[in-house]
């Protein structure tokens, strides 16, 4: 089943929404590989691996899309018109079946927009090769403003994705025990979220570091058991038909030391404040200085190591960032998270992340759970 | 934890190795972006994101590795020397950090090497950027001659990958039940694979495919119920220390009809011939063919639309690849999949998939579950 059923009705508005962009921006075309943006222009998921899955969008033109001979038959539920130009198994024919393809799409001379976080060398080398003369240019921007601000289909898979990732981590923390690991932790809740519904492909897998460990905040779960005294720094997600939740809390395990706690106070206002600056004409970087201004009040700019948030829809993490210098514009349907931290190397760290998404008036959280520190024992 | 700390000691000997290969291949210099050879050569994980992060290697010079500021307390639990060149939230600020790089391990004017299924436009641009006059060429075949033959310690992570993936298989079927989706089934099996032990990264999502979804060799888990009469083909995998397995039993649902029970004694054939054909000396395409020549003899020869196998290690499909045309020589330590199929579209498909390292005499089957077509009901 493509689990996109519900917007295949609205492949066909996206190729026009992307072909006004196009326009706007200047671009030609837009080359995508397999990942999300492919997904939401098409519905088609293949995974990025050593054979080549290039897709061509143009305004005038219907797309077309080079692929293994093997995943051609993807291409025959469409509801849009496509041109598929497969390929075997050897890999000196593969050029070959780019050439067409970029002569159907005519993007000779032309410039031609990728993904830059996506497009790899691979690709490359052959669009370059097949594409006299066309110049591949970042289409970042054209990319956000195509998938920045969510429909209701989509704001409705988030809102799913974050109840999930909350049930998810209800019946975890059920079974907490003093002394386990954070990787038995991590992996009973990665089981626990595919049993509340998540996608099997997570969002990611979850951060789940105690004690000195919580103070990296991209912490890989490791052997240490998690005990009294530890601050406890859970960062997790679930994925509900391709759209992701990314919510963090953190926990006392026992008693742990006052300023411990002082700065899960600190963090949590820091939070609140971050998210009521949220509204349609605030600027991404206002978010950033809400919450960091609470922080910085507090005495522990210093301990606050990262920007205040990043959109979130079918990447964890994608346009628009919240960090100071983003004058972007805020505007209803932009999905983001709010998650301001304070972390002190060797002691231990705090963070507090909320899924938000700009309504036409001001904002909505997505996600409810209790953001103060509550003790596991 | 670093759970390559078993290997830690080792990281040294393989950019020893590496400045040898790099030599021999005419490169001055390897960049890489993260992924399984970035952990290979430093045992260092980050997430492929928005922000770059790419490390250098040269024969002459420590490795250096740009990352943004909040990742590099990663670095500080190396055991060897290296550069770091970290940068801040702005991305205004990154090509900075590229040309400091690139100046301390002299990229200018040379050729280097990138991984060209895994560096993307971003980090190339920023390479391009950074490095005057530097010519960025397919580092493919240098990365197959540093990973392509495992050692002990990868050996020993792959059986276990393997005994994992079985016994999560195993689990997962005790709960079958006639009318079950395709989607409950392989939720339930990547539960009962994280609870055989296998990393909370999975080798890849499992497919499971029924009926006529069988005759897709790259089927997605659809909503389709099991019912009598379907071939049930179960593709999945488990990760274990970061090293994969990736195994395909197919199943009868019930009674299925003669022509399908007949494909599935001949893929099982294939199957044992393929791997009866690994021996050092021998080329990948010989596997590819003897797996071949059994399907063909039965006349089912345009029915097994792909390659006979792909190599398999930290990445789900890396080289070596068994196919025709592929005149590689084998040798002890390769490891790959041999995994001949027969799809007849509409009405089912059979594949049996096995895990396979060359030995100094001969070849040894990391993986034992039966390969009959075994009965659910």
């Amino acid at each position: 089943m493509n689990t996109y059923s519900a917007q295949q009705s609205s492949y066909q508005a996206r190729h026009s929404k992307l072909a006004r962009i196009l326009y706007n921006s200047g671009l030609d075309a837009l080359v995508l590989n397999p990942g999300p943006s492919l997904i939401y222009l098409t519905g088609l998921h293949f995974h990025l691996m050593e054979r080549p899955v290039v897709a061509f969008f143009t305004p005038h033109n219907p797309p077309a899309i080079v692929l293994p001979e093997l995943e051609a038959g993807k291409t025959t539920q469409l509801n849009f018109a496509i041109q598929i130009f497969p390929y075997g198994e050897d890999p000196d024919t593969w050029l070959a079946a780019f050439r067409q393809a970029a002569r159907a799409v005519d993007l000779d001379q032309h410039q031609v927009g990728v993904e830059p976080g996506r497009l790899r060398f691979l690709e490359l080398r052959f669009l370059e090769a097949a594409a006299e003369g066309a110049r591949f240019i970042s289409a970042e921007e054209t990319l956000a403003a195509l998938r920045m601000q969510k429909d209701e289909n989509e704001l409705a898979a988030m809102r799913k994705a974050a109840q999930i990732a909350q049930q998810g981590l209800q019946a975890a923390l059920a079974s907490f025990k003093m002394g386990m690991t954070e990787r038995e932790l991590a992996g009973e809740l990665t089981i626990q979220l595919l049993r509340a519904g998540s996608d099997s492909e997570l969002a990611f897998t979850p951060i789940v570091s105690g004690g000195p460990n919580s103070a990296n905040p991209h912490a890989t779960p490791t052997e240490r058991p998690l005990q009294a005294g530890d601050l406890l720094v859970i960062d997790w997600g679930a994925t509900y038909d391709g759209y992701l939740s990314d919510i963090t809390r953190t926990f006392a395990i026992g008693e742990v030391e006052p300023e411990l706690v002082r700065i899960a106070q600190i963090v949590m206002e820091a939070n609140q404040a971050g998210r009521a600056a949220v509204h349609p004409g605030a600027l991404a970087e206002d978010v950033d200085h809400a919450a960091r201004a609470v922080i910085e009040k507090a005495g522990y700019g210093k301990f606050f190591i990262h920007r205040t948030g990043h959109g979130l829809g079918m990447e964890g993490h994608e346009p628009p960032y919240m960090r100071a210098g983003n004058t972007l514009k805020l505007s209803a349907g932009m999905t983001f998270t709010v998650e301001p931290g304070i972390y002190i190397p060797e002691r231990g760290g705090v963070r507090v992340e909320d899924d938000v998404v700009v309504t036409e008036s001001g904002a909505e959280t997505l996600t409810d759970l209790p953001r103060d520190l509550k003790k596991l024992t």
